[in-house]
């Protein structure tokens, strides 16, 4: 590993500390060198907030240190534009730093290549592509949603070893071990929401929280075309109904609806087929209100859902050593994995977690 | 691990040279020190041959060399008893070994306890109980066999990640890495017979030899109560069909036994219940022909009657990263493996390999 791959490690270790805090802006770390030695760094610590470039800057400047002449390492393309903020690129050049080392571009339109050009013109010496994978892979959920407009999707589930994710009565409860539960539970900290199939919220009336580990809870996502649902749930009634949002056609109960606008809930219509909701609408219109990234819980009609219109762009499948014999099958979509880039898998308590990513 | 542990270790891997060829017998090692030297090896090599401390002791001899007051290190407790040889304790007391190391007593009952006993009466230093846990997994098989007087069960699958091992025409090949296959067709050659039922014999009309892998193949057995298969299948026509074994009622085709006796395929009329043969009567009868240790492969019928009857002693399960959708469940019995004491998984290939041992 070069120096600067190092250095870059560490813009990816720092943007990670804004995981679940900064959609639908990405994750962005920065550090500035002087003389070889690390002097200031930063990273977007939350939407709407200062991004990573100018959180570095700004340290190095309170501390009094002079810039010119000095590298700055970003994971990110720095912005070129007006947003929330100024843009990072104009900063860079008023400080008269001397070099900026670029994990990738910037898919987003408005910045693509305009942020690298801004900086070369005023005679900056750019470097790009340092540990490009990675810097891709740590902003999967926003390279996708710009570049698609669609959200990142993970699709999530917890089996016995025929595969089975309910008993014939849909009793599901504890498939996975606490480990592996342990890690769901951080995953919903840092996806921007979960989302459930209306059975799965009529049978085991999950609570979608991140209760096993710190950090903040996602928006829960259900669909019920007609809302039948009761709104007894755990999802409309418990302390977080502000953060549910529910995807309806409009064949959905008038009244229905009335209560749980007043409770917060966010509706969303959706086109539909008779009572199926068009999931990539009402990926589209989630999107729309800032999410970039949902990890699909179930249950099995969900699942072929996102399968079937080719939804899903990881999978992470955990496996527990038991047979359930006669139950309810996970999938009925056929799905040939093996060409997929990445496949891995990994113990987790005594569950296998498998994990797949296109 | 102490010096009699890492020359116990010795032993155990020369033991495994006999892999495939010493069945009903244990698998035996043997290393002879004297003056703190290695000065003799040897190991059960095949049915009806020398036992492991004979070879070694002999090896010694025919290099002249004076056993007196050296030390003999053996996986398994030398015998006792006059059977196809005469027995290993006489061999040793005459010899003047002053020390005997064992790595776990013999649990058949014409020897247990008694070469101990005989060796300590002759004044010799018995220690026992070295790496008892590897010694006795090493003889899983033997262990089994003369403690129940049933073969020792590997139940191997290979499945998608939905648990189906076809799909619904029951096209079923290749569903494994080949990595995965060669793995099996490494245990073809050190399990005493592979199982499989009717079924899997009529649509994928497998060849059930170690193609992949060097060493010999094992016996084929199939379920056919009423004999109904073609006689053309490979099972019964290929140049191997004394290597096959069937497993029949006495309501099977009278003409086809003939024809295949004729062929040299071996006959076992078992008990059954209707057409449903009953397979631990089955095993018992295999087991006296000799068959230590079986491989069941299929199908899912045969999965349950072992599952059923509590007939396993260990799962070999492949996983596929693919989704089936729609296809034969591997299981319709229910079993919860978390209680038991080994669960491992490995990476084959593309494949995860869940082993489970009871």
């Amino acid at each position: 590993m070069t120096r600067d791959e190092k250095i870059m490690r560490w813009c990816i270790e720092l943007a990670l500390k804004g995981a679940g805090y900064v959609s639908p802006n990405p994750l962005v770390g920065c550090v500035i060198v002087k003389n070889g030695k690390i002097i200031s760094e930063g990273y977007h610590q939350k939407f709407g907030g200062y991004h990573a470039e100018r959180n570095a800057i700004n340290s190095a400047l309170n501390r009094n240190i002079n810039l010119k002449g000095s590298s700055l390492y970003v994971n990110l393309e720095p912005c070129a534009h007006y947003g929330k903020t100024p843009p990072c690129a104009d900063f860079i050049i008023a400080n008269k730093i001397s070099k900026v080392i670029i994990g990738t571009k910037d898919p987003y339109q408005l910045v693509s290549g305009n942020g690298i050009r801004k900086l070369k013109r005023a005679g900056i010496n750019v470097k790009t592509g340092i540990l490009e994978n990675e810097c891709r892979s740590l902003n999967k959920f926003f390279f996708k949603y710009v570049t698609t407009g669609l959200p990142y999707v993970i699709l999530k589930t917890a089996m016995t070893i025929d595969g089975k994710i309910a008993d014939k009565k849909y009793r599901s409860k504890w498939i996975s071990s606490v480990e592996s539960r342990r890690i769901v539970h951080g995953l919903r900290t840092s996806y921007d929401a979960v989302l459930v199939g209306k059975n799965t919220v009529k049978h085991d009336n999950p609570l979608l929280t991140a209760r096993l580990v710190k950090g903040r809870n996602p928006f829960r996502i259900v669909i019920d075309s007609k809302l039948s649902l009761s709104l007894r749930k755990n999802i409309f009634s418990d302390g977080f109904a502000n953060r549910t949002i529910v995807l309806i056609s409009k064949n959905a109960d008038k009244g229905k609806i009335k209560v749980l606008e007043k409770r917060n809930v966010k509706i969303i219509f959706c086109k539909s087929q008779g009572k199926i909701i068009d999931i990539r609408d009402a990926l589209k219109s989630i999107a729309k209100r800032g999410i970039t990234s949902i990890m699909v819980e179930g249950g099995a009609k969900t699942y072929s859902e996102f399968m079937e219109h080719n939804l899903t762009d990881e999978y992470m499948i955990f496996i527990s050593p038991k047979v359930m014999g006669n139950g309810i099958d996970a999938f009925n979509q056929r799905l040939d994995m093996r060409k997929y880039k990445n496949i891995n898998y990994f113990k987790t308590g005594q569950d296998i977690l498998i994990n797949i990513k296109k």
